[in-house]
């Protein structure tokens, strides 16, 4: 297995490699173990400046990569769209320039257009980590959601994974398509027909419209959430119906035998995607993803960071 | 005296016995010597990770417990409501579950619904500490308050303190009685009959309508501030009015003979609840209380933090 | 040179004397080989706390401070205007006492109204570092221009600079002419007539109106930016207008012989008062300027914290 990334940045999944996958999740491993010691950091990136520049809200990811970055021992700075002099009209590049110049080693960008991390990467000078681009790509997401199926699967190949729910809209179901097929995944996805987008075959995987029958055929599946801030107009007639046709809760469970591994990016909508006792049940972990959030961002970081040096 | 105290989080006072609050002067007073010297820090925390969830604006109780936690050097993790994913529809628990798998230690809450700090340890496991929780306790509030008062006069039992204005929306009120009646201390609330709770006698104090009696009676009293935030009608014709018959002014200061020490929680409103010559006047010890504010929570962060490595 | 500055805040330009400057400089230079080493920190403020006050947005400033002050260790609280409790009433000098009382060390302070860093220091017990007051100074912008201009010259005395633009809502531009007067420059400021304040020549400072002439004249002009959000009404027809007349493009730098140094104090609004080749040429300095403006930060920090130490 090589010692570095192929890459100098992630700005998704598509970029990767088996090699660099693997690479990421054994560094992974290695900090999973260092976060829960009652020492949780290392003082490896004390030399590392890092830029969060988050322009669409968020909770997790950015509570995730910040506390990635202390436990790296780097220094950190924030910052958000509505403080930023964007609003003064200045362009991204100009932004990321002027952050640059400050001396910033890696920028870790949240934005609402689809390849704005793309972009940053080929007009400016630095290490870019996409932490969610528009509907495109959540690379740190599928990373963490595979490094959490493998803790459980050990290999994943021809294992059956199933993406339920709003496909259409969601960065985290393309990434996810991308890395499992990766890894010799066989990939359903499965909701409603307007949140299916046309032509996905194409990618390697199957389409279904029925639940029941998917929960039956897989190992494990990962539910979408609804993302009502996403839609801009109905793709399904009410919650009520959805929660009824591609909701997971105890009576679908019962109706498959199988016992599958749930996971769910979050945050749950309890009652609509994801009823309350699946959601708090030992088949869901929800917690273990957001855990392993934390050793993922900070293998890649630190993965990235070592090419730095390396170049020097 | 004890060496660890009785409770795992700190919820409210009245969950507190006497010697949790003898500990955590002691622990203060030994944090405050810390933080006078040039070097005014610690490295005791260093492995320890904090989240402040502040649901409800705040300005000094924030900063305060902030530089409380750097001052002991553990790593924090800040996020406020307008930021979070609760505008996403996930309640208080996932939020809270979320942010804990991450490999949080301690969780600093202020929210602006009573019970929200007992709700939440009863139903996350984590140490949680109150910074406020609506109208109910702010216990750090209280435990720095009387920690100046001890300052001032060394053991409070027996003394006469007065706590006026606006008893009924007050967490401030409610925390400093319960802790006060444990020191053995005799209480008077004052404030307009429509401030002041009924039934509130059942608590051990006593109630007056006239500000000059009440002052002439007392060794301190701390005098809480008009929150027009608070209030969803009036309880009182004007702020002019209030001021008159329950404003701290020159004039009233000199109706009484007594030399009384003055608190208040801040931000002050001069002019309305006390005015600017008394408020930078030698009787207040409004400064000190902000002073003695980052030491108690440097005590009680410290105390609570011990009891996981014991727990280990 | 001595080695400690003349002055205890840094409030403006006005205040420096030739001395301070030098210092400054030299002590600007030490740092910027630091921060340009792969280890971009010292230990040297460890025991200091800083606090950022901005009652204005702003992205640069803001961000050059924080990075200056993590790069020498200190601890930092921020808050925001909208976070603040000036919301409850609080005045100015209330909400900086208070941080004081919490054994802050050195008060960042960037606020709308002019003087507001001048009264802070006059009002409360701390060292200011005035990062923007209104339309009146922001000498750490001055010092990153000067400082920028030297690394290009050398030795600034009998040097042409011109100033562009909106003179007069311009806080930098105020500065400017305070600092290059002091060290001897010529100064001419160059822009239509309603943005130049009557009387300027009292500063010591030729006027013009026609941009060609004032750049073939100068060895270096500093290009303001348009501040839509500082005016409220219409100086001129319209930004195209404007463009036309004081923007700086590849037509007006064809028409003037000589190779003059170009700066901007960001951000740009590209297209109207520069172009975007003239801002990405190596003309312009306009990236230098923000790695300056670290070094010269941290300077600043660095010498008035050292002053606290000589004076204990």
């Amino acid at each position: 297995m090589n010692k570095s990334l192929s890459v100098s940045n992630l700005l998704g999944i598509s970029d990767l490699n088996i090699n660099d996958l693997n690479l990421i999740f054994k560094t992974a491993n290695y900090f999973k173990e260092i976060i829960n010691r009652p020492i949780k950091k290392v003082p490896t990136l004390r030399d590392i400046t890092i830029a969060n520049l988050f322009f669409e809200s968020s909770t997790r990811t950015k509570l995730s990569f910040e506390l990635a970055e202390k436990r790296l021992s780097s220094d950190i700075i924030n910052f958000s769209a509505q403080y930023s002099s964007l609003n003064k009209g200045e362009s991204l590049i100009d932004t990321v320039n002027n952050i640059l110049a400050m001396k910033v080693d890696i920028v870790v960008l949240r934005h609402p257009n689809p390849g704005a991390a793309f972009f940053l990467s080929e007009n400016v000078n630095s290490i870019i980590i996409n932490a969610g681009d528009g509907s495109h790509e959540h690379p740190t997401q599928a990373l963490l959601d595979s490094f959490s199926l493998i803790e459980k699967f050990g290999n994943l190949k021809d294992k059956n994974i199933a993406i339920v729910g709003d496909v259409l809209h969601s960065r985290v179901a393309l990434s996810n398509i991308y890395i499992l097929k990766k890894m010799g995944v066989n990939i359903r996805v499965c909701g409603p027909k307007t949140l299916i987008p046309r032509h996905i075959e194409s990618l390697g995987v199957e389409v279904s419209y029925n639940l029941i029958d998917t929960l039956k055929w897989c190992d494990a599946v990962n539910m979408l959430r609804i993302q009502n801030e996403r839609m801009n107009f109905n793709f399904f007639p009410s919650n009520r119906e959805y929660s009824q046709l591609y909701g997971l809760n105890t009576d679908v469970i019962k109706k498959i035998k199988n016992e599958i591994i749930i996971l769910h990016p979050g945050p749950i909508n309890r009652g609509i995607e994801i009823s309350s006792e699946i959601a708090d049940s030992d088949q869901a972990i929800i917690l273990d993803q957001v855990q392993n959030g934390v050793a993922i961002r900070m293998a890649v970081i630190y993965l990235l960071a070592k090419k730095i040096n390396i170049n020097d």
